[in-house]
């Protein structure tokens, strides 16, 4: 994953221009709206963004949510209508944002990172998710077609829990629990990884390894960097007190708050664990180095002496006395056994055979 | 030990829908219940909640323990007769919370880790411990039947010390006391075998002894993620002010917080030590790898300056005064026995030998 | 960039003495004068600081621009026509201060860090930017001619945005907020130098490359050290409730705090980027050294047993009845060949081919 | 220093129940009581604890130091005449406990770490002393004989100082001070091995200098461990308002406090000298080796090419003809001489001889 | 310079005991008094404290500075007169205290460090300076003759500035502000060492520099622990509100506060800096031991072969029909030439030569 991310050249422009980030520059958002409230439901999918104007006046609640963040005029006029402030709406189309939470008195900003596994890339990716909640209204926008929403729609569809009996903030609340949920599945995935190659590393550290090591690695911070912020935006919620956020909401709040610190938790684990692969792959790698060496010394020193004893008699002198001598060739031969099995001793005395 | 979990699928399901995360599924928890004043004491073993259920309005403090978390029906049931909050019954059945304190109005939900040590996997494990602590009763919820309460169960019998004359707010006590002071134990066994370790391994590092090192340090990685959020839970306890714990349990949680303090400390303690053991486990390595060297060296050093001597005279040109001179090979030896005494004070002035 | 900046000798001088730390010491500077409100834009070049005076009494907000904090002359004559404490003025032409908001109750004095690109120096650089926010005025202060403001005169002349409806305040904000949008271009660079670098590494590990870690690193450590104080700076502002700061520009503040918390994500992580680039850089040339000593040992293991081989038949012993057997010499071969092999094959056991 | 203690076997046990962990096991405690006022002053060996009772009631101020915990029946006695919860009874038998402050209304408690120093062991061992102050008198429990407190029972009798005149609180605070005066001795002792250690490193790494650097460093972690729950403890007693401690005590905690945290910079200075020795000895021993290498690869690199061109002319070929010139054979002297030559003049160009 | 520093023997005596642990353990103090106000100034050296003590009286500022904390006899007749508190005459002649404030509601007792560098011994040095803040006069103790106050005296002579028209708490504050102005130069000083370090090192790393490296550790260390607390110092100075430090001084304390948190950034910098040349150092070594390896690797599997092959024809076998062709020795030659072309171009493809 990139962890940081290119903005749009927009140094200078007034604050509250629009100008996405979303790397898919071109095209019309797709929008849905569900409206419901505990008797009655209906799911739309709309293609101008007018059509949603008018639920801004219902008592019950509605969900406008806006596949993306790239349609700059739609997302300026439902703004506009809505009475969301420019900075806002700035906010939600450069997607490069942090999670974080405004309180504005008439609805709430909240900023959230979806974080999606690409299988096809191998690798993990964010998405900005923006959430606004109204008094009777929840806008979700998402970068790019595609979420992890549908259990709660189906769960509005089919009736199920209570959320049909509830406002917008336990809306709100829902978007929020299913994609901390999401991001256990996740660190799952990663926690895999690592368990693998834990097993793999002693066996045989390859210089891959350590890439792979490093792209975890990596990934963790990645995923850090999206959740830390997480946390301190739910307690900020918490303590916002804003009439907003019901009494009776507050204890899911607290509910996903412990799951972001899970997630916190087990992000470190896996940080600290990948850290000790790191280490074991260092020593892998410097123990077969050792070995290495020690072949060579082993071969290098026994037969060094050895040739040194040919090479006395390949001289050429004509008074080496030796040379004469019956038994010689065959005493040479045992001296160099002898020297040989010395050498050898040594060596396992030193433990290195 | 694994250092995260995994979570059963229940992304996008409505909060409060229990599903276990007990690795065992299925099966009866078992139930036991022991009512008790100062004057009274009943021990009973039920096979159906339904017979817990009467003891909500006795004013004895009654302690219902259940054993097995992954029957998720009981837990339901009692759950609805004493009208605990569902999060907090989905808490209990997803196993993988961290210590934390939830303070509800009528009753407090207190999460716990009570580590044991296998001795077959010769690795240590983590089980949450759920209590609940009520006006007139605490229920105790765990993963696996046997526990380390047995201790408490023989004082409440034989009604020794004041734990008969004290409420539910010191039976709770009672409970996470023994949890905390079994974590001694476990630290005792790590120790022992840091201090086993510590000797062996400048004598001889191996290879093993790295992952052995690691496993270690993921062990105190393990113990720590279970015991720090502790701390804060006790504090807030403390905090807390709950009319459910009384002024006089109040010094004996300062106790058990002291007593988390010790533990929290013990642990960094052998994580320093661990991290010393791993350089020098590290140096010795790297010392044995200069001795490999330095015997290369030397012998080498030796034996081709010798062998190059020797290579000269084996040469075949016809014109080589020195062949022909009688004491030419005596003095080529005591040539090389010169060089080899210059090489060998060379190395000792370095004190390679 | 250098990490520290000398200061000019000034040791003992009494405070509120102006010298400057500028590096070019002599010299005008450079004043220009924007007067605007809603209705009305003026701009003007002036040669004199006394041309400024005038516009302390009118309502209209003014926007005083000096390029050439070492011209301490005109600094001073400005200061104590405005009634600026004589320690900001200090702080002014002494240009090492870091990040700061001071209060004082009829102004306000900002100090922000701009950061440049050197295309020649290939190296990054911070310039001192001094802003006091007055009742109406605002007063900006610059080492050098050159600078990133030119997009906001732009908008003050064309009128475009809100900004010629806000008082100075707002003109402030826009002042910060262009600055700290200029380091998100600086950062880009960075990180693109920092993925090229990533992936030739591996390939090719070169001590330069350390040199160039380095650099970067410092480079990020130089980036941290200016923006992090601005993160407190902009707090302090919000904090301040200075009757300065109207409540509609608060949002604005807001914004601006939040790219600057996001700046600060990204140094960290590129710093951790960095860190990981190292590590692969310490391991891939670690690597290099592994081969090159398995080369040196697969080709020394397998020759130095032949040539001791050929030693053996190289002496010159009367008596060896191998030299004249007749298949003596293919028999040694074959002997070398099978040595050899069984090498080769110990060697593909161990991986090492 | 053992960094962790083992705690008697006593999990299960009600609270409050003494035993203790003191490693000598049994025996009778020595109890020593000192009675004073400005006037008066009076010292006593006791052989049974109840003789200190009558001292309960006497408004001067009484001073009862008992030379081992082991001895719990004692202790158990005490207590119960003094009212003293069983939990600080508990406390003072086990000695694990770390540095702290417990304020019960009628009396402080306070653990603090005395430091002593093992001549025979060449170790630093802590022990526990438990202070409590009550309004007229002290109690100091040991666990073993031999103490640090002597000077202050010499000005007790001698009257020296303000001791005599002041309360029981500025006893307590005498007893603080000493021990902290203590730990200064205890560091000089280790400064000064550092100090030593760091000149002979340089000159001759050894491996056993590792272990000894490890050794200080687990001293360090130690004398950390004991000391920084000693800044919380004595600021507890500051901000306590205790009425036990008067107002004219303040400025002498005040100064304990001082002392204190000087303690604590020097224990991290000490830390970060013995890091900084660290490096030093891993690069001792790297640049070692590297001299090693060099010298093998000068000796070598010299040699090989020698040797290989006296195999040359060792060959037997019927058709070279060098072997027959007259002047071939100090040709090759020659040729050897300039190839040698080269080789050394390669080494100094690179500045490896 | 030491990280730590010996505390005189004093265990045991009563607080306020008056032993100096300044080095030069005797002789007389250098006593200077200035006494000023707006009109009026006076300079004289004095041979008796008791000339110092009609100054107690005096409405002007009268600046008593005491060169030599050794002469105890003449800080205790000082601090009698003037009613200092004695703990406070204690810290004065035990040098060894870390930056500190102490309000006495009748003077404020300031400690702080003054930093020299010592030419002759080529290291730094830090000396204490203790300055006792009274309604109308202010103390100044050093440990030696020789200041930076100079500076300071000289404004006063020359009524340069505001300060004779100021009170004492700004002539504290002047001395404050040029103790820490002082820094800076000492920080300069360094940072030109740690510049020039840098770009000798990469060319030609010496065991040397690591021992210099450290060394600038270790004095980045010291500076680190004198000038750390000075920050709270000074915070806490603005935040006590005596009524000793008027308002128009407070502005000047945040003056100087800034620049301690500068010299604080300086020396993080500089740690950051000296850490960086750490790492260049380490891989600069590991560098050149590469290079020497690939060197005898290269040379030796160049030559080891053809050694091989010479070796094979110097076989004394009778049957060895190459020996007896004409064109086998210019043969041998050509198949030694290609066998080290090969090699040769096998270590170019790997990229070593």
């Amino acid at each position: 994953p990139k962890l940081y991310r290119k903005r749009p050249k927009k140094t200078g422009l007034p604050p509250g221009t629009l100008i996405t980030a979303a790397e898919l520059k071109e095209g019309k958002a797709k929008i849905t709206i569900i409206d419901y409230d505990e008797s009655h439901f209906e799911e739309r999918s709309v293609d101008t963004i007018e059509e949603c104007f008018p639920f801004k006046k219902t008592p019950t609640v509605t969900w406008i949510n806006i596949d993306g963040v790239y349609d700059v005029e739609t997302i300026e006029k439902l703004g506009g209508h809505f009475d969301i402030h420019p900075l806002v709406l700035e906010d939600i189309v450069s997607v490069g944002q942090r999670p974080k939470m405004e309180d504005f008195e008439n609805y709430i900003y909240l900023v959230i990172k979806m974080i999606t596994f690409d299988e096809t890339k191998n690798d993990i990716d964010a998405e900005q998710v923006s959430i606004i909640v109204g008094p009777n209204f929840v806008m979700s926008f998402q970068e790019h077609p595609g979420d992890v929403f549908e259990p709660i729609r189906e769960r509005l569809r089919n009736k199920r829990g209570r959320i049909n009996k509830m406002g917008p903030d336990y809306l709100a609340y829902s978007l929020m629990d299913i994609i901390v949920d999401n991001y256990f599945t996740i660190l799952e995935r990663v926690g895999d990884r690592v368990e693998v190659m834990d097993e793999e590393l002693i066996a045989n550290p390859l210089p891959e390894t350590l890439v792979e090591i490093q792209k975890l690695k990596r990934e963790m911070i990645f995923l850090r960097k999206s959740v830390w912020p997480l946390r301190e935006m739910i307690s900020g919620l918490q303590r916002a007190e804003s009439k907003l956020f019901k009494k009776q909401t507050e204890i899911y709040l607290r509910d996903v708050y412990d799951h972001t610190i899970q997630v916190i938790d087990t992000i470190e684990a896996l940080r600290d664990m990948i850290s000790g692969i790191l280490d074991i792959f260092m020593t892998s790698v410097s123990n077969k180095m050792n070995e290495v060496m020690k072949v060579l010394t082993i071969i290098a020193t026994i037969f060094i002496p050895l040739t040194f004893i040919a090479g006395i008699y390949g001289m050429n002198f004509q008074h080496m006395p030796e040379l004469g001598f019956k038994w010689a060739y065959p005493a040479v031969w045992i001296v160099m056994c002898i020297v040989s099995l010395v050498m050898l001793l040594f060596f396992r005395r030193r433990k290195w055979l």
